[in-house]
Formats: C-alpha cells, structure tokens, sequence
C-alpha cells in the first residue's frame, strides 16, 4: 500500500473520532434537553444531525476508495470493513439522539412524570461506551473494548429498573401513560445507543484478535 | 478479476438471498407464534437465530475474502460494501424477530389485551418489504427499491395507529399495561425490521444509480 493511502487510512480513522465526538455530544445534549427542559439544545441536536450524516456518507466514499487499493495485508482489509460498520453505526447513535431530543421536546410543557436519575446515568454510560469503543478502535485494545461489553451489561439492568419504575407510574395514574411511555422510549434509544457501542467493540475485538464474540445462539 | 472470485460473488449473492429468506420466515413465524399463541413456533424462531448469526459470520468472512481481490470496476467496490451492509442487516431483523418471539412467549399464558390486526398487517408489510429489497438487490432494479421506501411509510402510519389505539386501552385499564407494552414493543420492533429493509433498499439506490438517498437533515 502506498504512503498516499496510509495517509488515507489515517484521516478516515481520525475522521470517524470527529464523527464519534459530534454523536457523544449530541447523546448528551439530547438528555440535557430533556432533564433541564431545554429546547435550544434539543434543537441544536436535532441540527447536528446533518453533519453526521454528512460524515457518514464522506466516510463511506473514502472507504470505498481505500478498498480499490490492493491490499496484501488482510489486516487492512479488517480495519476498513470495519470502518464501514462504524460509521454506520455512528450515524445510527446519532439518529437515536435525535429522537431523544424529539421527546425532550415533545414533553418540554408537560408536567414531569418524575425526577430523572436513572436516565441521565444511562445516558452517561452509554456516551462513556461510545467514546472507550472508538478509543479501543484506535489504539487497537482489545482490554478496552472488553470493557464496553461489561458496561452493556449495566445498560440493560438500569433499562429494566427504568421499565419497572415507569409501569407502576402508569398503572397508578392514567394521566401519566403518554407521558411515561416518552421517558420509556428514551430509555430504549439510549439502549440501542449503548447496543451500537457494543457492536464496535465487538468489531474491534474481531480486528485485534481475530475473535468473533458475537454470539451464536 | 478470476472467474473464480466471479463466481464467488455470486455465490455471496446467492447466501443474503437464502439468509433473507430465513429472516423473512422468523418475522412471520414471530408474528404467527403472538396471533395464535405457538409456543412451538416461537421457540423455533429463537432456535433459528444461531443459523442466522453463522451466517452473517461466514458471509462477513467470504466479503472480506472478495475484497481482497484487486478491483478494477468501482461497481464490485460497490457491490461488496453493499454486501457488508446488507448482512448486517439481515442479521439485526433476525434479532429483532427472536425479541418479538420472546414477548410472543411471555404474553403466551395472559388473557389478550385486544384482537390483533394492525400488529399482523405491520408484519406482513415488513416481510414482505425484506424479501422486496433483496429482490431489488439481485436485479439490480432501482424501481423495486423505491417501492420499499414508499411501503415504509405505511409501515409508520400502522405504528402510529398501533400506539394510539394501546394508549387508550392503557388509561381504560391499568391491568392491561404490561400486556399493552409488549404489543407496543412488538410494533416498534418490526419498525425497526421496515427500518432495515429500507437501509437495503437505499444501498441498492445506491449501487444502481449512485444515488444516496440518505437525507442529510
């Protein structure tokens, strides 16, 4: 491979980075905008969403054009069918956030339905897996990326404390249901969110160990 | 490029085919196994996932092995990133239809919360939307993709008139609201698998046209 398309190979891992720095902001900003109320930055979020999928379609081209290049080392090969993963990945968070945002605006006039403690900490890890994902990437660290999958874990034990918590609000009072099912739908997004942060440390631990650990059955 | 890395890529093309068609069946058979109350159908869904997950393996594997064959048409390019995507795919609806055949499981011994129609028409769409997507895949055909995007926008339409309706059964009943949120999450997961199958048709657009139809807002 020539140094040319080295270079290449270093902008579009230091172009997903950028990309994976604009969708950490915008998970916590979409939260921000729904725990203090404040529009201005779910509209800001709902705004970045056309840069991101900007950078998800440049990155796309830029892959493309790496992949025409013969490559000897199979390991190239592994880092740029994983960089199409995480970028598309990427561009998914950064939908996810959007929606998030959706809502906070949705319930930015209702009356709150309770004090937001377990989404703001879902939130919080799931921006957390985002960022140690995209770092196991570049650093090639397979430690790190293990490290998202345990965190996944906690995801999905806060989920079903946030489901538990939010049924028995609607089952005690009708008038919450609407408003409670937006909070649920929060708590999903910022599932699938931390799921997509799996998938590319799940990617990363194939790259640096050549170990598929997604599951079989 | 060999006759033998053709062949390979037809080979490929013929594996998303036959995956798609395993997924097309777990989507029905998920759907099948809540309407009729089928454990039997339900834990085959769950059983066929382990296939479904070896086979994004292996055609990842065999995508990868393409790959590094040197290309001189930007088409094949095109073609296995497309591939990459699609397998993708392919391998989240199977994961999403084995959600919907655990929830199929859970409300299996509960009394119905309402007769199911739109939740049956939704899945119908969904599958039929897979199997309309890969079609497009293989001919090329630009138009076939279309019709996918124009079907999602049904899709939306049901999943709205599925959350209404269980809204209102949730305020009339608080004993209904575990029941109603899993059929609300039923419908979100084969939003998500429409989702999906419109993720395809957009790469075909793609690959046939060079049109991204990604929006950028």
């Amino acid at each position: 491979m020539s140094a040319a398309a080295d270079s290449s190979m270093r902008d579009l891992q230091h172009r997903l980075l950028e990309m994976g720095g604009l969708v950490e902001a915008a998970i916590h900003d979409s939260v921000q905008a729904l725990a203090r109320r404040e529009a201005e930055t779910a509209r800001r979020v709902i705004e970045a969403e056309t840069a991101i999928n900007r950078m998800e379609m440049e990155n796309d081209s830029l892959t493309i054009g790496l992949l025409a290049v013969p490559h000897e080392d199979a390991g190239e090969l592994r880092f740029l069918t994983a960089a199409i993963k995480i970028n598309h990945d990427l561009e998914r968070m950064g939908d996810l956030a959007v929606s998030i945002a959706r809502r906070a605006l949705a319930l930015m006039d209702e009356p709150p339905v309770k004090p937001l403690i377990d989404i703001p900490r879902m939130a919080q890890l799931a921006e957390s897996m985002v960022g140690q994902s995209l770092d196991a990437f570049v650093k090639r660290d397979g430690g790190l990326a293990r490290g998202v999958l345990v965190d996944d874990d906690e995801v999905d034990r806060l989920r079903d404390s946030i489901y538990e918590e939010l049924v028995r609000f609607m089952k005690a009072d009708a008038e919450v249901v609407a408003r409670a099912l937006n909070l649920l739908f929060v708590s999903r997004n910022l599932e699938r969110i931390a799921d997509h942060a799996t998938n590319i440390a799940e990617d990363v631990l194939f790259l640096v160990e050549g170990i598929d650990v997604r599951c079989g059955g």
